[in-house]
């Protein structure tokens, strides 16, 4: 006797004596379990002869129940499904009491399921995203394998904060109510764990760049960290970046590279994941249902995704992007909250949707921004004014990428550290790339968590990963 | 003309105008560079015609420098290439300074290169290592793709310090000097960022159980942390782990399963590493010469991984192996450190390499420990001494992955967290999970960084990933 998942059993053909283990999903009329084992999105229907079953048994099969049913595989009379499990033995492995059981078979609210996060992956909507995530991750992996790039392990203490990314946590093992102190009153470090202040890393960026200039091709997929105190539904305290870094890559480079692996990763969900896809996509339509008709988003999930895998990226210049905003409908008639007024403004979400829903329709890399909006280590152009960043824009979302060719000349760099106050002495490392064997470089970075937003087309950043990391919450 | 990596250069047999760029490792003779972009162990020779080449430029060809080269592909007249470059055309990207630059054209010691990180994947050894590390963690991550494994990210920063497994480090926002206080006069955590006190996680495997007793199977692979103040070859503050979790799964299954995953992701880089491991294995043997006889190890590098390819891992009871060492001869002629007395002895690494190595020849896995050595959550056996835990032991390593069944009853883990004075309130969502459709479950973890060095022959820690984190230091 054979034992199968729900999703090999599903596919199966030869019809036999099998062995399956599950969670009960629903159990109706005394007869028809709905068996999941989380393989798939699909459960198995298998059918209890009830006249058969001794009645305490029966009353055991409720939702949540694990179970390991021996049965004959058989075609099902019922539609939804081509074959079923004529159930000839069950056993309860594990109760599930129907009284005190959070998950029960009805729709829970995404914020009662927050609360039990460590159950909510045993509902469809949860549990296909979870798929998709670790789908995506793998895609991932898959593409930059493929493409020859090497995977490192960026540090995630760090004794650094010069990128200024963004508020940082501290790491510390010292006593946290008397810390020990030096003789003018400040804490006294030395007596730390690093025998240094540390914080928890903000971007793998600079470490990948040493590695790219040495290795090549590299990438880092790692946890990051922000500590600002944003309550948002696209903000974590805690989140997976995808940072490649590509040593002789200019930023026309980065953009192929980008475009690329973006289609790349969403092409394999597409593939792979079909089913959960059509049941988010579905999920969507449902609750883009309970909107105004002005709200709803013109794309369904899966045709959001086609609108990336099969159009080109359009390239538009910050400046040229500008012109366009400016004169655009809605910031003439003031429809956006921030109306551009002029060169050098920093974009905000709204525009960033604009110029990809409505003007070009198609995904949109912007390039060329002003400097002064833009991170120390970005490439500055011959205009002194701008550098080589580029951020690709996605519909509903906005901003999903942003790179940039790194600054490569050692003077350059200096002068644009020394304006912004950032010590030498903390970056010696850094500089030692321009020193020796200098190349023009690129990269850029990407919010998994975002990017698994967009596939799933959940609201909610807090639902796309396990156990979220917000201000006020690190349960579970 | 086409660009080309030099791994794609090396295997070129259409001999034609080409470009390339990389690194200066060596510049022989005013006419033969080696040059190196990462992408493979090896260089690819380019020819300068250095009657015909500006003499100010030759002496800008110097180790570490940066160049773009373009020539003539043409096979080789000298020894161990195919096919070298003759260069028409030599640009400097960017020099280096052979006063100054750290990386010579000779041997540096390690030490010297652990100063030098984020140069030191500029000489073959450590390129050479960190491409394995790659390579290894492509391997992880396909075995358990391939296998129906869903790849879960488990929380980095944690309000729970339940698992016990060691020092933890504190993550923190509050003041660090003057944190706010409560009425009692103890830090006020409700002002800390979370809402409470929070640690960096020691494990994801209490987290991962949740996602396996829904998804069924699910592994994580990441970061995790230790605030230990040991400073050994075998200790990192920060190092990756891999933590597969399987529903329905009992301690037999375990082993099955890290005794396939170990042999694929090694037969993985026998496959796709060559060129690295040979150049490792050699490594290893010239070190190996520097030792005394009794000190070098039986197996080369290659051989230490075909043991474990070619071998079935041998299980055996902890109580049977506590019988063969202590009736081994090192136990009777007293050269274990540790002599083994009685059944209850932790093991240390030289019992476990006299097993591995000198009595059964093969890997092994240890099964059915003592209780009280190993952590609560491990599934009691009915003797009620002995758990499902098992460990696997390699050659010249020992302990390389510790695992076990689970603990699946209520009651009896009520009991064991009781006894350890493990807070109930601080686990409720584990406990659930034994509450609402319990079931056998077991998996495993594996230091990440000790598969490196198994695969590489490293004998330091801390030349196996990027940036170490150990007691004072944190640099880079």
């Amino acid at each position: 006797m054979k034992s199968f998942t729900v999703a090999t059993l599903l596919k199966e053909t030869k019809l036999q004596e099998i062995q399956i283990k599950g969670w009960v999903r629903t159990f109706r009329a005394n007869r028809f379990i709905a068996l999941n084992d989380g393989s798939t999105l699909h459960n198995i229907q298998c059918v209890v002869d009830f006249e058969n079953t001794d009645e305490a048994l029966l009353k055991r099969i409720t939702t949540g129940a694990a179970v390991s049913i021996t049965g004959e595989l058989v075609e099902s009379q019922g539609k939804g499904q081509s074959v079923e499990v004529t159930v000839t033995k069950i056993e309860i492995l594990g109760d599930s009491d129907p009284e005190t059981y959070p998950i029960q078979p009805k729709k829970h609210s995404f914020e009662f399921l927050r609360e039990n996060a460590h159950l909510r992956t045993r509902t469809s909507t949860f549990s296909a995203v979870m798929r998709l995530r670790s789908a995506l991750s793998f895609a991932v992996h898959k593409y930059f394998n493929d493409n020859g790039f090497y995977y490192m392990h960026t540090p995630i203490i760090t004794g650094s904060d010069a990128e200024g990314a963004g508020e940082m946590f501290r790491v510390s093992t010292l006593d946290q109510k008397n810390p020990p102190l030096t003789e003018d009153g400040s804490v006294d470090q030395t007596k730390n764990f690093f025998g240094k202040d540390t914080n928890l890393t903000v971007s793998g960026q600079l470490e990948a760049e040493t590695y790219a200039m040495s290795l090549g091709k590299v990438y880092t997929f790692g946890p990051t960290f922000r500590a600002e105190n944003s309550n948002t539904s696209r903000h974590l305290s805690e989140f997976w970046m995808i940072e490649p870094e590509v040593a002789f890559m200019d930023l026309a480079g980065n953009m192929d590279l980008a475009e690329d692996f973006m289609k790349s990763v969403i092409s394999y969900v597409l593939e792979h994941n079909a089913d959960d896809l059509e049941f988010l996509d579905k999920r969507l339509l449902d609750e883009e249902k309970t909107k105004p008709q002005a709200e709803r988003s013109e794309l369904s999930l899966i045709e959001k995704l086609k609108f990336v895998t099969e159009n080109n990226f359009k390239r538009v210049s910050y400046t040229e992007a500008i012109d366009i905003l400016r004169n655009s409908k809605p910031n003439k008639k003031k429809k956006f909250n921030y109306i551009i007024e002029e060169w050098g403004a920093d974009l905000q979400s709204e525009h960033e949707r604009f110029l990809v829903e409505k003007h070009f329709k198609c995904p949109v890399i912007l390039f060329d921004y002003p400097a002064n909006i833009k991170a120390f280590y970005m490439r500055l152009n011959e205009d002194g004014k701008t550098v080589r960043a580029m951020d690709i824009l996605f519909p509903g979302i906005g901003e999903i990428v942003g790179g940039s060719q790194r600054e490569e000349r050692l003077d350059v760099l200096k002068e644009k550290m020394a304006v912004l106050d950032i010590p030498e002495e903390e970056l010696w490392w850094y500089l030692d790339l321009r020193k020796y064997g200098t190349a023009v470089h690129s990269g850029f970075g990407l919010g998994f968590e975002r990017l698994v937003m967009f596939a799933t087309g959940m609201g909610n950043i807090r639902d796309v990963i396990p156990y979220p990391r917000t201000p006020q919450n690190a349960e579970f």
